[in-house]
């Protein structure tokens, strides 16, 4: 198979600047037949982390809150925006803390992934947390009025496989957990990567 | 549980138009409990479809190709955007013609999604393509310079499970498709639903 080149980037033009939520950018490029394409856009936003904690009675720690971007009330599993130079683990675990009152016995990698495969985004970095305990009242700080729910993992696996979660971040995250908890040797495969806390 | 409330946008501005690729609005919301927030962004991206296609061998049609929004190469599900009032199936039957120049025997409906809790954009529906069978060439017309792979599916799941698909949109498809192959009555169950084609 012939290899495939990067495109080149020839000049990149900032259109929108709303740090830390968002920049626009329109950049020139060169193809690899030496086509130059104008203005292809680009998004830059904050790398977050999505974190699927379980319970030590098999049950899946998710927020219930109104959305904006899906303009309705979706459940989905605790997230957050990276803070200034802090390592994905370390949000996570703070996230975990803020938004269920949660520490876990341990931390599994679930990879790293941009929004969009043309504009990009992000990235998005997924961990599975596993023997979670509550350890203090939840306190998000975060515009939503947040409910907590702990539901039985075959329930969450059910309302996954019926699209009843609505964020793209949501479905990816919980279809690699519910994977990597089914699979025959647990989250200790090579796959799920456990990594020090 | 006392019920959630939904934000109400008390004003919408206009910050970048890059139509039909993207539009991008600040707006002026009023949560339920008065407070007033101000220049709340909104991604508006147009809507697409990803498919995950299965041939009679058992193996995944994928493509691979330099991804801007990933800046490198990248191996995905077929996907493309939905034109001006096609039906989101209508799409994904065009987007598999287009790409890997096949038709599928059975279409199953993985559900629809927004790419960002937040700012919204999109929104992506997924299919699972079964029966699948090459009738022509490919042709996308895509930008990018393509190459077609057909693998086993047991590889496709290990790579998904290894964090190897890079795109949020890939890794939720791949994840939702699998776990209706695997399931006990396969894609009749009432998850995936088969769509009239």
């Amino acid at each position: 198979m012939p290899e495939l080149e990067s495109w080149r980037t020839l000049k990149r033009n900032l259109l929108l600047d709303r740090s830390p939520w968002m920049r626009i950018y329109a950049d020139d490029v060169e193809l690899p037949d030496g086509q130059i394409v104008e203005g292809y856009l680009r998004l830059e936003s904050p790398s977050y982390v999505t974190i699927v904690p379980l319970d030590r009675k098999n049950r899946v720690g998710l927020i219930r809150s109104y959305k904006r971007g899906v303009d309705a009330i979706d459940i989905q599993p605790p997230a957050g925006i990276i803070e200034a130079a802090e390592p994905p683990l370390q949000a996570a675990q703070r996230e975990l803390i803020e938004e269920l009152g949660c520490s876990a016995e341990a931390w599994h990698s679930l990879g790293s992934y941009v929004l969009g495969g043309n504009f990009g985004g992000g990235p998005a970095h997924f961990f599975l947390a596993t023997g979670c305990e509550q350890i203090q009242a939840p306190d998000s700080g975060d515009l939503e009025e947040q409910q907590v729910l702990w539901l039985p993992l075959p329930e969450v696996r059910q309302r996954w496989l019926a699209g009843q979660f609505r964020q793209l971040a949501s479905v990816a995250a919980l279809g690699l957990a519910l994977a990597h908890l089914d699979s025959p040797d647990g989250t200790s495969s090579s796959a799920g990567v456990e990594v020090q806390t």
